[in-house]
């Protein structure tokens, strides 16, 4: 049997609220052409990520982060930043007892991770977290979407080794990434970072593909300088600065010392 | 009987969870010398109180403004910095249902208006709004707190026309501050504003003055460039980056779409 060291415990408990925010069951999609996407993270009152970029910053409590890997195990993809696999050299695996690795016998329940990195900066090696859990049979590798750069062959077989690959993209652009995604198979993709990708998706242009939001927030503030999550600024037809983004359909649940809140992105046409 | 026009009404079952929260019902304080403090505001989930200063944002449900009533009807005074005094030109008093001018016939339970305004530069005439209130007998006339600079003759007139008065400190040092409310009769202040004197309260040398932090977060991005909730950056003794500010006895009340947090600040020899 595969070693239980370092599984985490999502109490069945605490999974009632948040089934009805999951990707379906059965596979199935709001659009058919790609997948049940979620956005998910965790800020302090000041909506920061962490002190500073790479910065170790612990945030929420052990219950959030039983959470964020219990999301993981229901979703079929994790998607971050370049900045963010830089930055912190990420995991990005499913640490929920039972599932491959942590006491599950295959990879059938770990996320495929994906790094958006359009000029393939990112220098990973042998040594990345990322490749030390596939050794470990606790994580896939990941999907590395690219534009403009073509990764070096060295690269390119590293991460082939290990069962990963780059998918090139003529530009990042959400929806194209999205369906790309779909047709390599993913049917929920949860979307964790960083502050980039996260204010990029709540602009008027992407907020549309986002199907539902998860955000823990942490009774704490980290202060000025931290590495923030607010949209650009959005104005009317008039110029008039509005609410760049706004959620329907809310749900707050108060977790530990946090809160969780769920929702829908509120778009034009919504009353 | 007077009138109860615009008068709000505070559900009682809304008022348990704040009971714990509020300035002891006998008038006792924590300090002997200093008036019981709650610091509240409300935010965006990216921690802005308004798309700019003195931009009218509706951020919070008819709920949470109704609760902000119920806390002001809670408090002897209720003080703002200068900044959204000549933003907001608010009204800054009390309009629960039965409180002086909306059905009650006194002004017992209204509180007294604060302006901070070091260098007296409030330029408020018999048109603002809270002396239109005063007029009404539906709100106290303000204490306007200063230090370098002495009022005209011509302002004093009117403040003392309405019964309101200059305060003048030596500076403005928070703890002289609130020894001179106290001193002055005030037994509970409620702090709400603007960011600058939040921020300034949530500082190190400041935070163990705030008894208790209500702060109502709604579902909503306000953007980049916003009026920001964020305390000064912290740092250890070896130059590290920490948490500004963490708050104890956490309880978040999902009220409506918005959330209400309360808590105490945890101070540095706090556990």
């Amino acid at each position: 049997m595969a070693s239980t060291r370092d599984a985490l415990e999502f109490p069945e408990s605490d999974k009632g609220f948040l089934e009805c925010q999951l990707p379906p069951k059965d596979g199935s999609t709001p659009r058919p052409d790609m997948p049940f996407t979620t956005l998910t993270f965790a800020t302090s009152l000041d909506s920061s990520l962490a002190l500073s970029p790479g910065a170790r910053t612990v945030l929420s409590g052990p219950q959030s982060k039983a959470m964020t890997h219990y999301l993981r195990s229901r979703h079929d993809g994790i998607l971050i930043g370049v900045g963010t696999a830089v930055a912190d050299d990420p995991g990005l695996n499913c640490r929920i007892a039972g599932v491959g690795g942590y006491g599950g016998e295959n990879l059938d329940s770990q996320p495929r991770p994906i790094v958006i990195d359009p000029s393939a900066r990112w220098d990973f090696s042998e040594d990345s977290k990322l490749f030390q859990l596939c050794r470990q049979g606790r994580g896939r590798a990941p999907w590395i979407v690219t534009t403009r750069q073509k990764p070096s062959a060295e690269k390119q077989a590293l991460l082939e080794k290990y069962g990963g690959k780059f998918i090139t993209l003529e530009e990042i652009d959400w929806s194209v990434l999205f369906v790309a995604l779909r047709s390599n198979g993913l049917r929920s993709v949860m979307i964790e970072g960083g502050a980039h990708v996260i204010n990029s998706l709540l602009e008027p242009s992407n907020m549309s593909l986002i199907d539902r939001v998860i955000v823990t927030i942490a009774p704490t503030w980290l202060g000025q300088g931290g590495v923030v999550v607010s949209p650009p600024r959005r104005f009317d037809t008039e110029g008039k600065a509005i609410s760049a983004a706004r959620l329907k359909n809310v749900k707050w649940y108060p977790f530990g010392e946090d809160v969780v809140l769920c929702g829908q992105i509120r778009v034009n046409d919504d009353v």
